[in-house]
């Protein structure tokens, strides 16, 4: 499968055409950025794993009945999927504070959940992708309610299922966010990626920070934490 | 009814004990403030306007079977009511996107909504009453499900009955701020206040601000669109 025009390029990742119309072939970039882009920076080797982290996450949620624009792995930093319609949502699971949830609540930084939080984020890069909530997504019509519902369902599903591999590989899955999309035939499908970029992974024993909060606040080791992020997921060393 | 002990000093209102345990005295004070308590002034006979004007929304409510703390007037600043637990949640419903809103979705002020919105706010000053989800008030229990969902109905009927009313009087009901309280008995109920402190109102016509709004922007003439909004809505000159 080969590379036609790119069709968008974003902070971590660049899209392109294929000779398919409902393909896409999705590079993973070194290119970090945090606060909303105001912070740039590089990760050695970031996109060899985030696109690899990604693939054995789809897979493992494809084995337990999650549909994910996976297609196939091409090449250490690149992988075809299918193209779907993005909805605007960033859809982040959290079962620890941290972040804008402990500031929000004034808990503690990792503060163990009662229960899963879920929130939405309006993906607008321009309004710094607010925290809204069902009102608004409705009045936005960024989704359907019975849309919004399979989200909800999916996102509690996935949470459950990548929480418990983690934690047998002693890592706290304290956050993460996910993006789904519409594909042509209007099934909802999860997309982008699940990657350290994307999910707030800590060893459950030392609380180590083994994701980009290291870049986010200077914590130095970023490349040793992807790595070994690779490492305790697929079980195999880094190169 | 005599005030015994101030059991409460908010920005706004005082809050007194009376000979009858479930019973309160609130006395409504000419204090504005204004971004959490940064800007502070006064409004000439505010508390008076106030008390009456929440009051008369009260009675209204009441009239159209929606129960609230209300049990009478005892005099121009201060009212007799049923001593409530109160649900940390501000309740706003927005009918024209205005303020945070505005800001939040980027869009214009004065845009109008296809359908309310209903936002949550944490009541906490020390986090700056932030918004939250369903998800953020399941898990700090501030309310219940059942609850929630009583307050999000009783909430739609108040905008749609105040809207109504307004709209007759040339005024537009851009926003408003409720609080919800339980009795000993456990029911909800509506109580604060329902004020050009807590709400938006826009001249139907000229668009002009006759609220809080005017205090926070430095638009002049405070206390004169407090008493314009005391006349359209009891339909008495004021004093
Ligand atoms: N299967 C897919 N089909 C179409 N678009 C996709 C698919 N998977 C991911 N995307 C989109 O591709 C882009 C990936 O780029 P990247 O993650 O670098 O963007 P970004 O900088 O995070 O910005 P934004 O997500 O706001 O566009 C995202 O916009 C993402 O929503
Ligand atoms: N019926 C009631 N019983 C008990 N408390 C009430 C009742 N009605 C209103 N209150 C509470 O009384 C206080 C009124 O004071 P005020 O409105 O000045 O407070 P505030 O400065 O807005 O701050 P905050 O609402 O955060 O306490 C509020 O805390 C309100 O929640
Ligand atoms: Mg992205
Ligand atoms: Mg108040």
């Amino acid at each position: 499968m080969e590379k036609k025009e790119m069709l968008y390029e974003g902070k971590a990742k660049q899209l392109f055409a294929t000779e398919v119309t409902d393909q896409l072939i999705v590079h993973f970039k070194d290119d970090a950025t945090a606060f909303n882009g105001q912070k740039k920076g590089q990760i050695k080797e970031k996109g060899k794993i985030n696109n690899k982290i990604t693939n054995f996450f789809f897979k493992l949620l494809e084995a337990e009945g999650i549909k994910t624009h996976l297609i196939r792995e091409l090449n250490q930093t690149d992988s075809l999927v299918k193209k779907v319609k993005i909805i605007p949502l960033e859809v982040v699971m959290r079962n620890l504070a941290a972040g804008s949830l402990a500031k929000r609540i004034g808990f503690t930084e990792g503060k163990l959940l009662r229960q899963p939080v879920i929130e939405f984020y309006y993906k607008d890069d321009q309004l710094g992708d607010p925290l809204i909530n069902i009102s608004h997504i409705e009045l936005l019509k960024l989704a359907e309610h019975q849309e919004l519902e399979k989200l909800i369902a999916l996102s509690h599903k996935i949470n459950y299922i990548l929480s418990k591999f983690l934690k047998a590989r002693k890592i706290d899955l304290v956050d993460f966010k996910l993006e789904f999309g519409k594909t042509a035939s209007g099934e909802i499908i999860l997309a982008d990626e699940i990657t350290p970029d994307t999910c707030r992974f800590w060893d459950s024993q030392t609380k180590e920070k083994l994701d980009k909060d290291r870049f986010r606040r200077d914590l130095g080791n970023v490349e040793a934490a992807y790595q070994e992020m690779y490492q305790r997921i697929t079980g195999q060393k880094w190169q």
